[in-house]
C-alpha cells in the first residue's frame, strides 16, 4: 500500500490513524485530512450504490489535528441522478477537527468537452527546479518527505531572503513513492505547496480557516503542475487560489482557501 | 422593514417564509437563501455570546427551494477566541434544500491593514449603464425587481445576440428600495448577477452545485461594484468567481461557485 493510501485508510467503524509522517510543525497537514474526509464520503456513497467521484468539496477547519487515532463520521445528505452529497466530521476525543461537505458525480460524464480552460504555466523542466529544501525549519514539515516538489526558481526568491512580493508560486509536484495522482489525492495536492504568503517574506504558519475545491477532470499519470496565487491580503487574512494541471495539460482541480498570516509590517503595495 | 430584511427574517422556532418576490423561474434564488442561512448562523452564535460577522461560508445546494414555509436549523460547531463556526440546514417538508457552514469573527479586527488588494474594475457611471432588462424571460426573474443592477455595456453583448465569449461581466449593484449593503447582504449580492456563462451566449439557467464566499471588509454605504469571471468551462460545469468592491474602493467580498451550464455546441476556444 502506498504512503498516501495508508494515511487515508478508514478502518472498521470509521476510525483512522493520523500518522506523524504527514505533519507540519505540530499539526497534521490539512490537505491529507481533506483527502481522508473525501475518501470517507466516497466510501459512504459507494456503499449506497451512488457516485464516488468528487467534483466539489468544502472544508471548515475547527481545531488542529494531532497524530494518533481519529473518528471519521459520514452522513449522506442526498443521492441524486447526477449529483450526490455527503458530509464528514473528523474528530479526536471530544474535539471536532473539521467539517467537510463533498458532492460527487460521474466525472467522466462531467469532464468533456473542454469549452474553455486556463492554460498551464510555463515552467522550467523539473530537473531545472530546485527540490524543496531539507533541514532547518523544513525538518518539521514531514509532508515534504512524502512529496517530490520542484518549485519554479523564478518564484522561490523568498527562500534566499529575496521575496518577489507578487503573490504567485508555481511548481511541479508528485508523490515521492511513485504513486500516481487520482481524484482522491487532489484535495491533498491543492494544499501541499508552501503558503503563497511566503512570496511576501511572511515565512510563518498560515492556518486555513475554510477551504473549497473543485475536481474538473481525472488526472493522467505523471507530474502535476500547480500555480497558487493571492490577490487580497487584508487584516491578517488572505485567499489562496490554486490550480492543478496534469501531464496532458488538462485542468484537473482548482481551489480557494481563506487563511491567516502574520505579514511583515509594511504593506507590500500602496 | 426592508425587502431584504423581511426575506431573511427568521421566526420563532427556526421558521422562515420564502417569498415569491425572490424567485428565478420556479425556484427561490440561491443567494437570498445563503443570506438567510448566514443570518441564522449569526443569530445562533450571537445568542451564545460569540462572533456575528461572517468571514467565510460555503453552501451546498441539495434541492431547489419553492416559495412558502421553510425550516432553518442551526448547529454551533465551535466558539473560539478568534473564530466561531455554525452550520445551517434549510429544508422544506422532508427535503433538505441546502447545507451551509459559516465561520464568524470580529470583522473590524480582520479588515485592516490592507497589504494587497485587487483594484476595482473601470466602469462607466451607473447612469451610462443599462438597467437590467424587464419583460420576456426577465419577467420570471423576480429578484430583478429587488435590485438596481447596471451592467457595463461592454460586457452585455449577449443581451443583443453578440456574446463576447470572454467569460467576464462587470456591473454596479444595490438594493432597489435603498437599503444599504451590510455584511449579511453580501452572500446575496455575490450570486445576484446573471450567470457569467451568458457571455458565451448560453442564456439558460445555471444551477449552482456548491458556493463558497469570503467577507473581507464591512461595506460602506452606496453602490457596490462587481466583477464575475470564469476561466474553465468543462463538461457542462464552470466555476464563477465574483469580487465585490464598495464605494470606498475596498474589496468587501469574493466568491467561487461550481455550476452547471448547457453550452452552445462548439467550444469557444481551441
Amino acid at each position: 500500500m502506498t504512503e498516501f493510501d495508508a494515511a487515508t485508510a478508514i478502518g472498521e467503524g470509521g476510525t483512522a490513524e493520523l500518522s506523524d509522517g504527514w505533519v507540519i510543525g505540530e499539526a497534521v497537514n490539512g490537505g491529507i485530512l481533506m483527502s481522508l474526509a473525501t475518501r470517507a464520503a466516497a466510501e459512504a456513497l459507494g456503499a449506497a450504490g451512488s457516485h464516488t467521484d468528487p467534483v466539489a468539496f468544502s472544508t471548515t477547519f475547527l481545531a488542529a489535528a494531532q497524530p494518533g487515532p481519529a473518528r471519521v463520521e459520514s452522513q449522506i445528505l442526498r443521492t441524486g441522478r447526477s449529483f450526490s452529497t455527503a458530509e464528514v466530521t473528523i474528530s479526536q476525543g471530544e474535539t471536532a477537527t473539521l467539517r467537510h461537505t463533498a458532492t460527487f458525480a460521474d466525472l467522466d460524464a462531467n469532464s468533456e468537452p473542454v469549452h474553455l480552460q486556463e492554460a498551464p504555466p510555463e515552467l522550467p523542466d523539473p530537473e531545472s527546479c530546485a527540490p524543496a529544501a531539507r533541514g532547518g525549519f523544513a525538518e518539521k514539515i514531514r509532508i515534504l518527505d512524502r512529496l517530490d516538489m520542484r518549485i519554479d526558481p523564478a518564484t522561490v526568491g523568498w527562500a534566499v531572503g529575496q521575496p518577489a512580493n507578487d503573490g504567485e508560486m508555481r511548481a511541479w509536484i508528485r508523490f515521492a513513492d511513485g504513486r500516481e495522482p487520482d481524484v482522491l489525492s487532489l484535495p491533498f495536492f491543492l494544499d501541499a505547496l508552501p503558503p503563497v504568503t511566503f512570496t511576501f517574506g511572511a515565512l510563518g504558519w498560515a492556518p486555513t480557516i475554510a477551504f473549497s475545491g473543485h475536481v474538473r477532470s481525472r488526472p493522467a499519470p505523471g507530474w502535476l503542475r500547480m500555480r497558487i496565487t493571492t490577490r487580497n491580503v487584508i487584516g491578517g487574512l488572505f485567499e489562496e487560489d490554486a490550480v492543478i494541471w496534469d501531464s496532458r495539460d488538462r485542468v484537473v482541480a482548482q481551489s480557494r482557501q481563506l487563511a491567516g498570516v502574520r505579514m511583515p509590517s509594511a504593506p507590500v503595495s500602496p
